[in-house]
């Protein structure tokens, strides 16, 4: 960003919206996945008003905007060595429609924010991100994320209606309508979803809400002695046609180091499986055990209090800080495989685990074919270094083979980019990466937003 | 086009798969909607590499090709002066996945067809379009088609996973991936979902399948002695968060039409309500029809056995024909409103019918908002005539005035082109056509896929 440029969009904006000291500028230069970029200013908008000032200015001066939310991008799609445009500020809840089951939210708000206040309606917004207690409205749509519930209610593609969204010459303009049927023209709502900042800045956004089920839930703890003996309860869950409401893997290092952080002594095994099902008509539970018990489950227990069950979430969900405090280095990936491979993948995991000598943890969603990988190693071990890039490649390599993606629900941002061309071109053509490329400059013809990531490698 | 193209195109793809006798052409010049051009050739593809060559070479030569699967457009989506392109032979089903909760199918497969295959295997296809019978998958998808089963279910659009698509250059792409998640790329599966016949041409599908639900479903009919009763009625069951599988609205005009063509004699008021509600606890039923009574309904009965409850269902499903049956001329209409505007809107058209003195019957998913208004007239009567476009434009515009959609699941197609740059226009910002018209610029340079519809004014 050129000399002075600061000082100008300060003039633009209003005094105190423009940060550039060094402080700040550290705080704003890493995401949660480690990702790293230091800004050369960050610019906190109070309104749409300033993003679209912001966005005007930058356009016409050809300078790289990047949105911001919480920073909890596991991919570096938040980083940038530009302008971090911040807009956790524009954090109003617009509107609860109790009758048209949506909301009306700015991007700033905080989805777990969000879900205690639906709750006193007697609504609910089904995405939950393992970030939900930081990740705001406009993150979680622009990275199109997933979560624990997904496995029964989709993903953020299928919540989103409506956005409000500043495009890169600042002009504003509204995507879709907030109704449950529309087909007013293309869909523009969905290419915004799931585009990581580069097509236009997500300032506001209409979401589906669905009414909170009126149905007893039991949460199903089962420990097994291998990997591929918790894959095969998961394909007779599905065979059989049972949709649980949640269906988590993890693994004896997970657990470990979970259990170490709580203090906690859960029942541990080479895999375990958490699984919420509902109750409709009083045998799902018992239809589930069965399943697990004939996949040679050798302990699974029901959570007999609301205690225990929210204790066992939380040891799910926190795995991922239990894991980077075991680890000195790590690399988290995203897969998702066809379900009926997640046997050969976690059988495969396990061979490139030992071929190289490193560890690679799974856990995540298993029940939708997505575990994450994490590959654990001490940066200060060149052995181990060398053969880290190595052991993710193959993890990836392996995933696209058997018809799965390189990402689930993370997106692609910096860490995925090249691995996302490979995919596109062995799976869906050798022109649809230049398709989007070309509707990526449709869109920011001057390649200011959040350029060099995702679609753009040049 | 050209003299000599056909002859061409045969020679391209074999004999027999160009027709140009009038007899063909006429049967392909009208749409179900009543939109009428007549082809110069029609080209019925056995395979995608027929559809690729033809593609290639009308991309070449600027001969505009429009897709047919069953004609069941009602906008004149699927008319055309130039090549008409069947694809229903194209209707293998490539694969039923019970794991991966997915079916593989190619375009021409009747949607009818498909949900009897899964129902084999406990399966089904939710979006459910009153031409089931008929349609076709490339057709739904293309359309982004609703239904009467999308007041809990969602559209067409909410359950496609992956397309196969031949672009405008022949060029064969896939666009997605058959998995319950996949974040790698911009979203182009749901650019074609609803383009129309504009953007590429839909060859395969894989399309999401879900179990079909083990609970018991009641079949509710209820009378009302005025159309604000039911719209209440509609908007108290909302607030409660019932989510029924099913709510259609009807009226007497709709019923007395549908009562004579089946030689019936359901019971009959100004309004009916069709309702599936599913009995979890054993207590909806009886809710439902507290409120039902509570909103003044005169008559509520439960279905008694099979044969009744499949009774009702044709009375609604073939309230379309019914209606056709009574009148000479009749327009469609297709705006979906607000659900808490829903009894303002049914005063408007009362209204409006009344102010011009033309019939407005109402019929259609009113759980969703989206009821079709139906404008019945002689076409041989010049006062009719003169008032009906008058109407249509009133209906239309008071639906966006109230923040609702001119089309909810219908499309655009030739009907309601003016109308969508309305909308667009007052609902999204100046820029939003614009943008639409870049995009199938972005994909069909030569403009060759169905020209002159949807976005394509000029």
């Amino acid at each position: 960003m050129e000399v002075g440029a600061a000082d100008e969009i300060t003039a633009l904006l209003g005094r105190g919206k423009v940060l550039t000291d060094e402080e700040v500028l550290e705080k704003y230069s890493t995401d949660m996945g480690g990702f790293r970029r230091r800004p050369s200013a960050v610019v906190v908008a109070e309104n749409v008003e300033d993003v679209s000032r912001l966005l005007k200015f930058c356009n016409e001066r050809k300078i790289p905007v990047t949105a911001w939310g919480a920073g909890s991008s596991l991919t570096g799609a938040v980083v940038s060595d530009s302008i971090i445009l911040d807009l956790s500020k524009l954090d109003r809840i617009l509107r609860i429609d109790t009758v048209n089951y949506y909301v009306h939210v700015e991007a700033g708000v905080v989805l777990e924010r969000l879900n205690r206040e639906l709750e006193k309606h007697g609504f609910f917004f089904p995405p939950d991100p393992a970030s939900s207690f930081i990740c705001t409205v406009g993150g979680v749509v622009a990275e199109g994320s997933g979560g624990l519930r997904c496995v029964k209610y989709g993903t953020v593609k299928d919540w989103v209606l409506a956005l409000k969204v500043v495009l890169a010459d600042g002009s504003v303009a509204v995507f879709g309508e907030p109704l449950p049927k529309n087909r007013a023209g293309y869909n523009l709502v969905q290419l915004l979803v799931g585009s990581e900042g580069t097509l236009g800045i997500i300032v506001e956004a209409w979401l589906k809400i669905a009414p909170i089920p009126d149905v007893s839930v039991k949460r199903v703890y089962a420990v097994f002695d291998s990997w591929a003996d918790a894959g095969n309860a998961i394909l007779e869950i599905r065979r059989r046609r049972i949709v649980p409401r949640m269906l988590e893997f993890f693994d004896s290092v997970g657990l470990e180091a979970a259990n170490r952080m709580h203090g906690e002594n859960l029942p541990i095994g080479e895999a375990m499986l958490l699984i919420d099902v509902e109750e409709y008509r009083g045998n799902e539970t018992s239809n589930l055990l069965s399943i697990l018990k004939r996949n040679n489950a050798r302990t699974v227990k029901i959570a007999e209090s609301e205690e225990e069950a929210e204790k066992l979430l939380q040891i799910r969900a926190t795995m991922y800080m239990a894991l980077n405090a075991i680890s000195k280095a790590r690399v988290i990936e995203d897969v998702c495989v066809p379900i009926d491979r997640i046997v050969d993948y976690l059988t495969k995991v396990k061979e490139i685990s030992k071929k190289y000598g490193v560890v690679v943890s799974m856990n995540g969603h298993a029940g939708d074919g997505n575990i994450h990988p994490s590959v654990l190693y001490d940066p200060d071990n060149p052995d181990e270094v060398k053969h880290v890039e190595k052991v993710v490649q193959e993890l990836i390599r392996y995933s696209t083979e058997i018809g799965g993606t390189i990402t689930g629900e993370h997106g692609v941002g910096l860490q995925k980019m090249r691995d996302l061309a490979m995919q596109l071109e062995s799976h869906n053509g050798p022109q649809v990466l230049e398709l989007m490329r070309r509707l990526k400059k449709l869109f920011d013809p001057n390649n200011i937003l959040n350029p060099g990531k995702y679609v753009d490698m040049t």
